[in-house]
């Protein structure tokens, strides 16, 4: 299919993207100088969209453009520019939602006929994924997501946000169909089939791929976690919340790239998070340079993915307790009433009910990036196959487990237990 | 607050509506003659718009008119005259939708600017809420709506409908924000608090009514029940598919009034008509003029509510196997598998949840019915206010437990027998 390039819509180069940069009052000023003076490189390392880094006399930036296809495929698989339009309405809601607006890039400009939004250059940070794999510790890490999802999604659910406004946003981004459906195609339903994007370390997890797709558990259980994917509109996702849309340093957590965004259910980021915590987990033993070189950070994984959820789970009960003014769980029939307690109760029932569908959605996410299109660098750069086959056969392990029992589990410590047994007993290829 | 009337809008009177049917030529051929030869009567008895019934020497019409405010409070509370829109809309979805396209009245014209609709005049039927006051058996009835219920709420579904379009549908409904803020309100909060609308029985439901609002595990339910009903857009709903939403005869059924439309739950459509079986179901007792005298239609009652769920199931099963072709668990994953097996399980699964949340919103249909704002004629024509509440008390049991207990019941026929132990040992007021 030719792909008809939108009126006014070009697709920069590192060359015509100084001109462009010059032609902006406000980001010529950001990075100073001519267009001769300024040094631009392309980094877009993702599936969809050219990034560039734009340094000049004064300062820098990025450039993040969306084409008007998916990248990792070409122009035969056609992608709206208007993902960058909900992108960028998602950068700047998750700053007001999140009480240090600073856990997103600060957006300098965002220019909707050329999907193109320009921010902040974090040139001191690394794509977190690459710091798991380096084996390197964060201490700030599960602070600051933690407290960065409970605040972005509690603040934009019907607990707190005015129920108007959060209709008129859920009808907004409704129209971001496209990203939705590359979801709902390579996430929830193509792992499960045969289909022609499909990769896995082959000959030598050939046989678990087929005992995965004639798992009659796991597919129900799969389509059970996309029917909450597709008719919940509890907050504003992020919804591609994995170790690649994270960048970090010792001192600092960002989150970036949310242009799969729309309004679902809470469960989809968290869970997304703790999938790419399990399978850093899992990829270790392939970055070791000799056993049990890796054994420390393991842990520091595991212990990270607690107090993530420590974390998350403290804030959100603040939050339940000094900002629920939306329609739900109203304090008129609780505290109001009396009835403090029934307010902890209703609480209690919304924190399973989040973590049911947190472990079940991590156990989804685990097994796409194991056995459908997109993988992750963490298992992809293991050069050994049968060493990362081995590595992903027990990730693949845990996330069946996570989602076919996910109702069956009461704490990330215990999901954190599993990951050792299987880690420890090892997956039969 | 004064209601500003919008640009090109008339409310229309007895005399006006003449010229206007005079004025729009497809109009006046239906019913025929000058204006003066047009019989007009107005009979909307429901609690927001007006309805004019128009006959003249060639045939007759329903003019359907949206105020903008709500016709039973009164100016002092606005209402947009869009929901005349959402109405007409779902009209022609849910003709499309059923099988039996005569579901739903004909419509003749639609006009944005008066919020006005025309329609076919059902002069033979009668609503169905008289009918069961009157203890009138229609056998038409389970059957019609078990269809109806079924080909509307599947097809409009991810289980069914195209997602693109599904997703604007959804964008387009959720600007129904008034209509559903009334549910919010006067269903699943109001109810459970003080508030100035409410009314009850009064003094002999007092009791009654102070316990249930010191009831932990209703109020917590409650507000489970209203978060699926703000976060789950599963199906295209009627939204208010109560007794007074239907028009009957020995030979047809209709359902009328979809104003309140919007993509939820679609147990909240099942739920609210059982919720007005059993409401009429309670309420026999206040209209028998001797006793027994309306215990076989107490019986038919029931067994219509059985042959409902009968038929709602038995069709909501065809339409799995025959017209699978959304999103959701998708026969590539099953029949395409050869593992009808699994999607056999996810059946079962689904009716299962829609099961559950038909009870679940049958018992907070019930509740707002019996000590909210608005009540039925079924309990409100019982003169002697101790008859009255004893059907009211005896209801509210029933209610409370299909709220609470909604996951302990597996079929209607369960419900049933709990209806019948009510009624028998009578609630102590």
């Amino acid at each position: 299919m030719a792909i008809e390039t939108p009126e006014g819509y070009e697709a920069f180069t590192v060359e015509t993207i100084k001109n462009y940069i010059a032609s902006d009052a406000l980001l010529a000023a950001r990075v100073g100088g001519a267009p001769d003076q300024l040094k631009t490189v392309e980094v877009g390392d993702g599936n969809l969209n050219l990034v560039f880094i734009v340094e000049g006399p004064a300062g820098s930036l990025i450039i993040k453009q969306a084409l008007p296809y998916v990248r990792l495929i070409g122009e035969s698989w056609p992608l709206p520019l208007k993902r960058s339009y909900f992108e960028y309405h998602t950068l700047t809601r998750q700053a007001a939602a999140s009480s240090d607006g600073a856990r997103v890039p600060e957006i300098y400009a965002y220019d909707e006929a050329n999907a193109l939004i320009a921010m902040e250059y974090l040139s001191d940070h690394i794509i977190l994924r690459k710091g798991f794999i380096q084996g390197i510790a964060y201490p700030r890490l599960a602070n600051d997501l933690g407290l960065f999802l409970a605040e972005t999604l509690f603040r934009t659910s019907d607990l707190h946000m005015d129920t108007a406004r959060k209709k008129a946003d859920v009808a907004l981004y409704s129209d971001n169909v496209a990203l939705c459906d590359i979801t709902e195609s390579l996430v929830f339903t193509e792992p499960y089939q045969e289909a022609e994007l499909n990769q896995w370390t082959s000959p030598q997890l050939d046989r678990l791929v087929q005992t995965l797709r004639q798992d009659r558990d796991v597919k129900v259980a799969v389509q059970v976690m996309k029917e909450r994917f597709t008719t919940c509109t509890q907050s504003l996702l992020h919804a591609d919340f994995h170790s690649g849309s994270v960048m970090v340093n010792q001192a600092d957590t960002r989150v970036i790239d949310p242009e799969f965004s729309f309004y679902g259910p809470m469960g989809f980021d968290t869970g997304a998070l703790f999938a790419n915590y399990f399978l850093a987990y899992f990829s270790q033993a392939g970055h070791a340079q000799q056993a049990g070189d890796r054994d420390a950070y393991q842990k520091w994984l595991l212990q990270t993915a607690i107090d993530t959820w420590a974390t998350f789970e403290a804030r959100f009960r603040e939050l339940w307790h000094s900002e629920r003014t939306g329609i739900l769980f109203p304090r008129s029939l609780f505290e109001d009433q009396d009835d403090a307690m029934g307010s902890e109760q209703a609480l209690t029932r919304t924190l399973r009910s989040l973590f049911v569908d947190t472990v079940g959605f991590a156990g989804t996410k685990m097994i796409r990036r194991l056995v459908g299109l997109a993988h992750v660098e963490d298992m992809e750069s293991i050069e050994d196959p049968d060493q990362r086959a081995r590595c992903e056969a027990n990730a693949l392990a845990m996330g069946r487990e996570l989602l076919v029992s996910r109702h069956q589990f009461s704490s990330i410590g215990q999901l954190c237990d599993l990951a050792r047994s299987i880690k420890n007993r090892g997956v039969t290829l």
